[in-house]
């Protein structure tokens, strides 16, 4: 079976920077089977990289390899990681991005990337998409063991994410992520949501209930609802919630039991 | 053969909504050759994706399957549709976005999408392009049958195109889609300009004839010519012709004959 | 194995032209492997598909063949290529945009495209990657020779990039090209920096030295460094130079030894 390789970053596409990455891992093995998830996440946004990333690679079959590259600290002293964690393998700079993949640090092995054989010669300082993820990635997919890669890694950069707290009549939570259509994506999950909602609040903007469509509402009206990544989110039906409701990234999210 | 499966949506790339669809198809089918076609689809436009799709699908071979996701009516009563029209397939919401493609209902097959086995379980309400549409095309890919699938429908969706019009002296369309470039699209086919052309006119823009292709103007001059796509439309020689024009959709375009 | 076809184009992903050129060649060739190196190369832009793909082609495997339309002259006199160097294989508009790949003239073997029977039938005037560049390419990943394709040409058209000049203290280039994340590169190379730097100046900002990657400045301060293509770039870490620095294309670049 052909193996996977996905690759999500920063890069954008009107360079050629993705394109050396596909170069360099299909020159070590032809046969790997590329997928872009997304080069579009923010510059340097590392925890939109995590989340899209925990959204995408439970989809993926096991052993899937997921390259990262959200790299700002590429050249300095962060180190670069090559992981598995409930059989699939994760490679990439060790600033947190896999953070939201480990279930749980024990049961993860992280490597650190030393060994120099699965690096390109000369691997420049500001390109380590190119130089180590991607030989590396290539190598795991030729059945390449971790352990050959470096060594064990016991504390792994994990990200803080924000906690949703409990309050007597609901839980309180805030925006982590701004969406392409504009939705509002919280850090409240659909399993926090175990009791009936009455209402949820955002900024100045009140929603009755979880929805669950977007067509559910009127043109333009903002609705509450589960997103395909399992977060709690606030859209408005055929618009832009970030602009209509001029929301962003930290504004509070109340959930309210009805 | 590797099945080929090609993915239209307007989903972006900015999240991991098409990779988690291709993410369920390969777990389903490791073999099928995914190709993007766009995910950059107007939000919600129908007609862009009715349009693109009319556009690309005939140049692929016989026996691909193509999934559209442009689903306003996600979660509603709108149906789930699977068809086979000229031995290619076509799997997505029944909203219109196939009806270019299907030459004549009658030697189209139409399936409601309603065998749940063909689904991932528990599909969400907002994301049939992942739950439904991705898993059918797999399945079809590896040689399930459209009967397998759901009922017979006889009556898809149609889009309707407004009609070219016959004028004493020519014809009158109208400008139904505006390209990346700014090129303004017209529902006026090849086939229809069955005459010498005097002229072309768009709002108060007149041009002269047809051209043969964008170099033939001056810089910044705008021209008529038949698309790659076999449609009249009005373009600006290295420019964008809805600005420099200020035309968008709806607008009229009338072709006199010489 | 896998005869690997890229692509790279200024046709934006939001129209059906490049899959209409994926199907083309799927259907000549299904086992090809297609990748996308940019479809966003700036519209008509030769030059910043010159050095994009001077960029990216030789991370790819020997025998690749690189598609690359970008091809404001189509249609006109302009002259259809296909040629082999180093042995890489480039198929486009004999416009200039393979020039930076040409290592030398003399050992590049280029063939005008010329024969009827590696064309889509009736070409049309507007669209060559689809109708020659396309089955050009992959007819050559069934194997067809060069010289069935059609004469040789032994003037391909070449770019001319400003050239780099010799100061009494150091050398003076210019910006040649501005990237997605507003680095502006120069035209001057890693190769041509053989002495110690002292500073390099861009327009009114000075920089101390080459640095060795974004994350040794503050953030929003300039610093020149080597990017990952070999060229003298100047960046600004987490933020877009052209845009704080107000330095575009043309702009001259000094560096001074130390």
């Amino acid at each position: 079976m052909k193996p996977l390789i996905t690759l999500t970053t920063d890069f954008g596409t009107r360079d050629g920077f993705v394109a050396q990455m596909k170069g360099v891992i299909l020159g070590i093995n032809r046969e790997a089977e590329l997928i872009d998830v997304t080069h579009d996440i923010h510059p340097f946004s590392v925890m939109e990289g995590a989340l899209v990333l925990k959204g995408v690679a439970p989809y993926f079959p096991s052993g899937t390899i997921h390259v990262v590259v959200v790299d700002p600290g590429v050249g300095s002293e962060r180190r670069a990681i090559a992981l598995r964690s409930e059989g699939r393998y994760y490679v990439g700079p060790d600033n947190g991005v896999f953070s939201l993949v480990m279930a749980d640090v024990e049961s993860t092995e992280a490597r650190g990337i030393e060994n120099p054989s699965f690096m390109r010669p000369d691997p420049s300082a500001t390109f380590h998409g190119r130089d180590l993820f991607a030989p590396v990635a290539a190598h795991l997919s030729l059945g390449a063991r971790l352990d050959m890669i470096g060594p064990l890694l016991d504390d792994p950069v994990i990200l803080s994410i924000p906690a949703v707290k409990e309050l007597s009549s609901g839980i309180e939570g805030e925006v982590i992520h701004v969406d392409r259509f504009g939705n509002l994506v919280s850090n409240i999950e659909a399993s926090m949501l175990d009791r009936p909602v009455e209402k949820v609040t955002a900024g100045k903007v009140e929603m009755r209930g979880i929805s669950t469509c977007f067509s559910e509402g009127k043109i333009g009206e903002p609705l509450a609802l589960i997103n395909s990544f399992g977060h709690l989110e606030i859209a408005v039906n055929q618009g832009d919630a970030s602009r209509v409701l001029d929301i962003g990234p930290g504004e509070q999210v109340t959930v309210l039991w009805a």
